[in-house]
């Protein structure tokens, strides 16, 4: 576990922990409206009022660009470089918060109070932060550690399947990656969206496998890599739904773009194919709707993916790839028609 | 001298030079309406075809805004994070540039090439990138070194005086701070203004002593914050005009906030009340056109002051003092009522 990982029951006594340690002259909570009520309940005890002040942002991730940036920055205009941003929210709110944190006046600290499942086990974490733009997901951005991040079973109590998927997928990187005991556990578990226990604790050990690669590379020069595994795909299939206006959670696009990333494991890293199969029919299929494209969809899918921040300008999209579990390797440039079959590969499988 | 300023008498040898160690696959120029020409004279041989881009924005501190920075963010669609933005031309372009590099897919490289002398001696080094935001001046930021600047007397032979005075402003708080040699001689010479060889020479040195206090404390927590002598009451000022719609050169709001911060350092640090005289009558009088300012754009000014970056939210607000020249002290807060004062002397002094 890492010191700036905070497990704990009770979220308003360890901000109050932490507001103690970090002495801000302010502190503004930035929420969505989704969790509005939930923020409001450890809102008045937590600071003498005048000191803190509540911006709220609507939720989803067509809300995650410029317009509600601008806003946020707007509602900071009291703040001071020694004032600090509480974000408690999903991804999105940690996304957009520790940006505009990190640029209003140069820089002021965040923490995360992540409430959904997705952002517990993977958005809150590392620091990398933005928004998206001109089409394409986390366009603009920055690396900005939080503080801390105080990650909680109390927020998750009420949430909606689709976000249970949504963090699920990323859970299931992250094992994929680093941790066979919990893939298999994951892979295993029949009745694992309805466990929200097992699902709690299995995010908060992806939580702190996570924060243990990012101390190692911050920045994303090696090591962090590995994280994105599932993702070359997976932000391409978002950013294609968002464009047709049938926005996927990140989670559930990682989880269709890990399938990929399988198959192309396979042909390039001798990959078993059983882990393809096992993956598809024990995990995608049962738990996901699979996502709507065709193979009219593979130029914009392929633009989308050289379009990827891992990219060179003008060279095949580079993947991580898996040699076994727990084994992953970065890098990989892959040519268009390699992509192209390992799509219809997919199709195969989920349809 | 620094290791990353390049002094040269030929951009175009020391940006092949550059290109070459740095190896990106773009390289992206931005640069502004007013430079256009000089821009163009080295731009073609410097890469080979389709492998640069050219982005102009207009000229003017009005245009350093979010308008501006998200047309440059459209326009480096085609970036990767191995390209590089050469940032060709005043401190606006510097700070918008830097700032559009470092958040552009979290963070590409970029160089700065100064087209005028404030520029050349003071923005376009140690990292300070932002816009202009929501009526205050680099409201929205990064602290994002450049890879290198390369200075050069090459684009400064056409200066308006304005722009002459603007650097000037800068330059005069440099040799304050930090050299009391360059000082003397900035004052000394009455036809300074007109003598663009002693002031480029006393602009690159400025260039490297800025550089060396700069790489002591990159991010300003302690000694960097010397830099901001005659800042409070100067971007005070700067906004005042600029709400105004009569905006001033960055510098020769300074060469006024160094007044002002002149008068407080002879209240609170002893300052010899002559050197009050003499850089009023030897310096600023001679040299700059008043501010317009009367006693009731006060409670502005002051309101502005407490906006500042430097401050803590809702106290007094901070000013840089000097104990002598080359003697600055940091985090000075100074109540309202002798802002105040000092603002009338002030105006005693240059009306």
């Amino acid at each position: 576990m890492q010191s700036n990982l905070v497990f704990t029951e009770s979220i308003r006594d360890s901000l109050l922990k932490l507001s103690a340690d970090l002495k801000p002259d302010r502190i503004f909570i930035l929420t969505e409206t989704n969790v509005l009520q939930a923020a409001r309940m450890f809102e008045p005890p937590m600071v003498d009022e005048g000191e803190w002040s509540i911006i709220v942002v609507p939720s989803g991730e067509q809300h995650k660009n410029l317009e509600t940036l601008s806003y946020i920055w707007t509602q900071l205009a009291g703040a001071s470089r020694k004032s600090l941003l509480c974000c408690f929210g999903g991804g999105m709110i940690s996304d957009i918060g520790g940006f505009a944190a990190s640029t209003f006046k140069r820089g002021i600290r965040h923490i995360n109070i992540p409430t959904s499942l997705l952002a517990v086990c993977d958005a809150s974490i590392g620091g990398k932060t933005g928004i998206d733009f001109n089409g394409a997901k986390n366009e603009i951005g920055a690396f900005a550690m939080p503080e801390a991040v105080i990650i909680s079973p109390a927020p998750l109590t009420t949430l909606p399947k689709n976000e249970i998927l949504s963090g699920l997928g990323e859970m299931i990187k992250t094992a994929l990656i680093a941790d066979k005991d919990l893939y298999v556990q994951l892979l295993s578990d029949e009745n694992i969206t309805g466990n929200l226990k097992a699902l709690y604790e299995a995010a908060a050990k992806c939580a702190s496998i996570k924060c243990r690669i990012v101390a190692q590379d911050p920045n994303e020069r090696n090591l962090r890599k590995v994280l994105n595994f599932g993702h070359t795909a997976g932000h391409a299939l978002e950013s294609l739904m968002l464009k047709r206006q049938i926005p996927v959670s990140h989670g559930v696009a990682v989880a269709h773009g890990i399938l990929i990333a399988l198959i192309l494991s396979h042909t390039h890293n001798n990959l078993p194919s059983e882990l393809i199969y096992s993956y598809a029919e024990n995990f995608l299929r049962p738990l996901y709707h699979p996502l709507p494209f065709t193979c009219e969809d593979y130029p914009e899918l392929l633009r989308l993916m050289s379009r990827d921040k891992k990219n060179i300008a003008g060279a095949d999209p580079m993947f991580v790839l898996l040699s076994d579990i727990g084994k992953p390797v970065t890098d990989i440039p892959i040519p268009p028609e390699e992509i192209t079959t390992a799509l219809d590969i997919t199709r195969d499988l989920l349809f």
